[in-house]
């Protein structure tokens, strides 16, 4: 947690509604000399449907291994997020502190383990202290429920503001809603899977339905953002639904309201993920890398990102330069189908190179004034297909230099 | 050309001897405002044989395609290098200004057009001036043979210091030199491929076996290194071999002395490569990262360019930090084979994790003291097999921010 907000955070933190069967509580573990909560507990109505997607690192911690494991099960009672200490490559100690929580959360709801999940953020390398987690528990299980914003604040490590969005759907005249927090900053090149990011809804939804709808929204988000092209060992998005709502069930997209409802979750899954890219660490611009006329939407993604994790493109952009030669370069680094003379790049809606040359004599004010602003639109039109895909990223900024090579344990 | 020296440039240029058949000469075209020569010439003895490995990019410079199609023809007679204007991305209007300069050339040796190799390095996306070409290639036909040293400062764009290694081997009992040239600093990371670097040698080699060789060679040397994963447009290594050496001719690997001058130019290659990241641009630190016990070769050199292209891993370094888990991070993202709790890192020798654990009261002061001398070894064995690779990076500095948001055409 940093003393200074990005300014790129939003000048507002929305409103979000109560989820019923969800209650949120925080307390302080003490992972890390601080003075601030670091162990969010989320306590979940009996019945509750979970999904989620994880890191594809083959280095994951062992908070991932459990979850992915228990999400065969389908059904989820609490969530334990620690802060402070990502309990990753802890060996046999690392795993027996989840074992710890696992056995003192499902004792205390007197439900499975299974229906327990458990996430931890920080630093990599240190097993995760049993006495400072059993002792976090205890406050935590008898604490007070904390708003949302606590929470997403208590999830927070070099974040510098708390992250949250809502959504709402209407299912056979119903309005259902959804809650999401997350937290990340630095570590973001999400492959299939994301930082940490919880979902809460209280519509009724089966499981494998709701990983089905979670798994397509991931693609459209999490997976579109980059903030440094490095995969965290720890990542992960679950998203619980409570059923409490007297909404219709969900299934299948054959239900009415279905179809709403993805939309809603895709709706909440990108303002969260476009949340994580405004707190990249040292970012001073956000960027959205449009990419249109490619041979396939995933070759498209592929271009797209080949320039949003381009430290030569991300450090023009930071020095507020045009520079659409360092997009040349990105696209052609990308291995992708792509043919130099037919390529067309603009900056903020106007077209400065067309056709593989730059456009003679285009007008550089406005380009030069969209590039002195915080919202950078890149558009690259490949020439070649219908493919297209946008990914969102930051800039590259002596920030970045100045929080990685100090930042430690 | 930088005024500051990197930290990390080698104290004395090495001297380089004469190469019967080979002549540079250099002069000022003035492709930029700036005091100092830029174009590049070498005369190349009639037989001549050559060979060269360019850039991947799906966008490349005309000067890249001329000299892939002009390869084809096995022989030479002369090298131009332009400095300060890569000429890529410039459509037409670069394919004319590559024609004039083939022609000029050609004329002027009463050569074929396919005899003469053009490389041309600086900004992307304004053509090359044909007026500076003329100008510059009047004044150079006529100029006197100037040091290798005066050739290789005269490629430079931001490179602080001139680059170039000699290196000998022996035939049936006859010397044998090679040397080269190169430049590059910022836009390196080569894929099949690599920066500008240009290699002479007086031995007699078929056109087909010196390719053979030159490509096994970069595999061990340009394409092991990385200074900020962003692959040059422009990229491109050629071999020049005048066959003035009155050495026996090399056509196979059956031929005496074809293993020694595999050698040598293996060496030759891994010299110039490891020059390069040693100008990487704000480097403050050398690293070697050495990856043992993948399950291939080319396993254990995606793991260890994923290491090395890491901003993580490298800004962890600029801050004199042991971060081993930002290189387990480094290790799961590469989608390479790995199992967590079979690895072991080490820093300056020094095993600081073994078997997914970190070493319990490891001495922390030889790797303190390692990390902040200039010149850093990782190594990581993943413990799963026999495969093994070791590539070249730099530190990620406020140095490497300041030099690319700030460069411009």
């Amino acid at each position: 947690m940093s003393e200074t907000i990005s300014p790129l955070a939003p000048a507002h933190f929305p409103e979000l509604p109560a989820i019923s069967g969800v209650t949120c509580r925080s307390a302080r573990a003490q992972y890390k000399q601080w003075d601030r909560c670091d162990l969010t507990y989320v306590e979940l109505a009996q019945g509750t449907s979970v999904a989620g997607v994880l890191t594809q690192s083959k280095c994951p911690s062992p908070e991932v291994e459990w979850c992915r494991n228990a999400l065969a099960n389908g059904t989820a009672r609490a969530l334990v997020v620690n802060a402070g200490n990502s309990n990753a490559f802890t060996g046999s100690k690392g795993k027996e502190a989840v074992q710890l929580i696992l056995s003192l959360a499902s004792e205390h709801l007197g439900c499975k383990e299974e229906e327990i999940f458990v996430s931890s953020t920080g630093v990599i390398g240190v097993p995760l202290p049993k006495d400072k987690a059993e002792s976090g528990l205890t406050a935590v299980f008898g604490a007070e429920p904390c708003s949302w914003e606590q929470a997403a604040a208590t999830i927070m490590t070099t974040d510098t503001f708390p992250k949250m969005a809502t959504a709402s759907a209407v299912i056979g005249g119903k309005t259902v809603h959804l809650n999401g927090i997350i937290k990340g900053s630095g570590m973001i090149a999400p492959d299939m899977a994301t930082m940490l990011g919880y979902i809460f809804t209280d519509v009724n939804v089966d499981a494998g339905f709701l990983q089905e709808m979670l798994s397509a929204a991931t693609q459209k988000s999490f997976n579109c953002i980059t903030v440094d092209s490095d995969t965290s060992t720890s990542d992960t998005v679950l998203a619980f639904a409570t059923g409490q709502n007297d909404a219709r069930a969900l299934n299948s997209f054959d239900d009415p309201g279905a179809d709403a409802f993805q939309a809603a979750l895709n709706d909440l899954c990108l303002q969260l993920a476009q949340l994580v890219v405004r707190d990249g660490e040292g970012a001073t611009k956000f960027i959205e890398v449009a990419v249109t006329g490619a041979t396939s939407d995933d070759s498209a993604k592929r271009i797209a990102l080949s320039i949003a994790n381009s430290p030569l493109v991300k450090t023009a952009i930071a020095g507020e330069d045009a520079n659409w030669g360092r997009v040349v370069m990105a696209v052609g680094k990308a291995g992708e189908p792509a043919d130099r003379d037919k390529l067309s790049i603009g900056f903020g809606g106007v077209t400065v190179a067309r056709d593989g040359l730059v456009v003679p004599d285009y007008d550089e004010e406005p380009v030069a004034a969209h590039l002195r602003g915080s919202e950078i639109d890149i558009s690259v039109d490949i020439g070649l297909g219908s493919g297209k895909a946008t990914v969102w990223t930051c800039d590259l900024t002596h920030g970045y230099i100045s929080i990685n090579a100090d930042y430690r344990s």
